[in-house]
């Protein structure tokens, strides 16, 4: 272990060009830590990684039966995907299911995550569009919620707005925050977000797992279902979320947030795992998310070697040389 | 001052979301500790910060004269520019100008910084080339020296090349590091890159800037005249050297390098300083280096004022909303 505790290490050379401080929390489904590194209780956003529980109300409100909701695009609902053309179909395709259009969604455009997709845009003479936003399948969850139940969708992304309280209670009801304590801010793409200690996200993640295993046929179980059955419509190629997903076949349900935040859950040990990298760097999360979880021998080794390019990323130059690399140096320690 | 010691904070709505930690070093030129915060030994590479003092060799050995070059051209090489029109028509007109072509440069490509310029360049069809390289004037300086040196200038960017050695000799002289003390590594451009701990680059820069001001038609001189006189050819629209540069008037030497280093100077106190953000987040530099100088009196409250985007940046949206803020918490400790 390091001694400057648990980091992520950015190596150039010889030498530890920068590092990235993490803690994170691993909780079984009654809420009990059983291992973290650095602080548990860091408090810190949900970001992106609430997408799995703001997408129940879509199943447990009877959303996905009544306009037919296939996985790939519940999958999508719960996805920062990468906007690759699949993504922008699946969509846009269910925006017109529902009956509504692109300039429904209330998040601001942003380039494709998927670096060719940007690129080709680009090169067509285009400008990214709101469908090309990350969170634009929450969107349409959160649109298709709203026609369902009768209400108004302009303003849905509004914190006062009937979506999103009733996702409020849903967050709620799994992190076991009463939800006028729940600490909220605007999120990148301008709905709601929840603030929680990594060990309530944890403990969440852990009671969503225990609750889809229990009843597959449950919101939990269709959500999660959907999302390690087509991980790819929950990000994208080369995506850390989806990767580990694959690479687990769907054991693992991994989501990543915004500021560097990933929340997971093991279906078969019913545990839940939050990690957060303190200075917010996406490029530290897979050294820090694999390297925690192996040491919890919740990836097996053979897993942990399929996603060696995440686990010890290659730092590399604009000669595309490889000059250094990330490597965790953390210990995990067991539960207070 | 937080809790978490020296840090820039990143909130988003009313909670420190993200955290940076931030170490800094102010020194004179006689090398004596002025101030600090965090671990001012910490050790990191300089990587473009270096490029002040690889450019001296370029006066010193009398390329700059050889070959005319004019103070933006200076300026250029020493840069790491957004590759806007100006900054590409500059490194190509002095690689004519030397007898070489874009290809005789050995740095990879990569977009434009300047977004606008990047978009620019997919839009018409095109790739990056070897001159949109925020490095490419740094690299043409180097070809200069080995044309009018007579050595090959196929290969100068190997640590062993007679302008890596030559340029060596010149980082030793100035932070006081025997040559073969000195730990290198690849830069991101391919050449070498020079670790020191922050106290020794900061003392590299108040002995450049003593000479500057001691002898102007001095290589320091000349290299300080050309950068603080021609701030938009060493970095571009919106980048924090240039402005800071411009926001006073050419008195502080401003220079930033990769992984969030960033080197100044200032020509009145003839003080240097180094400030490193551990994680390396460029987006965390400007309030550390502002708040840093600000609390030594170095810049004057107008000048924070001038800077202010730069100091306090706003957390914004997809939607173009400010929904929070990165601010420095840091406390200027006095020398040891």
């Amino acid at each position: 272990m390091s001694e400057h505790g648990a980091v992520v290490e950015v190596r150039r050379g010889g030498l530890v060009e920068s590092r990235h401080r993490v803690s994170a929390a691993l909780v079984d489904a009654q809420g009990r830590l059983v291992a973290h590194v650095g602080d548990p209780e860091l408090v810190t956003f949900l970001r992106s990684a609430a997408k799995p529980l703001q997408a129940l109300p879509l199943v447990a409100d009877g959303v996905t039966d009544a306009f037919d909701f296939s996985d790939e695009e519940l999958a999508v609902c719960c996805a920062s995907h990468s906007a690759e053309p699949d993504h922008v179909e699946t969509v846009l395709g269910l925006l017109g299911r529902i009956g509504c259009r692109e300039e429904d969604l209330e998040c601001g455009p942003h380039l494709p995550f998927h670096q060719a997709s940007a690129e080709a845009l680009l090169r067509e003479g285009r400008r990214p569009t709101r469908v090309h936003n990350n969170c634009s399948g929450k969107h349409t969850g959160m649109l298709a919620w709203a026609r369902h139940s009768g209400v108004e969708t302009a303003g849905y992304r509004a914190a006062d707005h009937p979506v999103q309280l009733r996702i409020r209670r849903e967050i709620s009801q799994w992190t076991g925050t009463p939800g006028e304590r729940l600490q909220i801010a605007v999120d990148g793409c301008g709905v709601v977000t929840y603030a929680q200690p990594l060990s309530g996200m944890a403990g969440a993640f852990a009671r969503l797992i225990a609750a889809a295993e229990d009843d597959p046929a449950s919101p939990a179980g269709r959500v999660t279902r959907a999302m390690t059955g087509r991980p790819y419509y929950v990000g994208g190629t080369g995506r850390l979320s989806t990767r580990i997903m694959e690479a687990t076949r769907g054991r693992i349900l991994a989501k990543y947030g915004a500021e560097a935040v990933m929340c997971l859950a093991d279906r078969e040990r019913r545990w839940g795992a939050a990690v957060k990298v303190e200075d917010g760097a996406k490029r530290a999360v897979g050294a820090a998310v694999i390297e925690f979880l192996a040491q919890a021998a919740i990836l097996n080794q053979a897993e942990v070697q399929a996603l060696d390019d995440d686990h010890v990323p290659a730092v590399t130059n604009t000669r595309g040389e490889i000059v250094g690399e990330l490597r965790a140096t953390i210990q995990l320690k067991g539960g207070k």
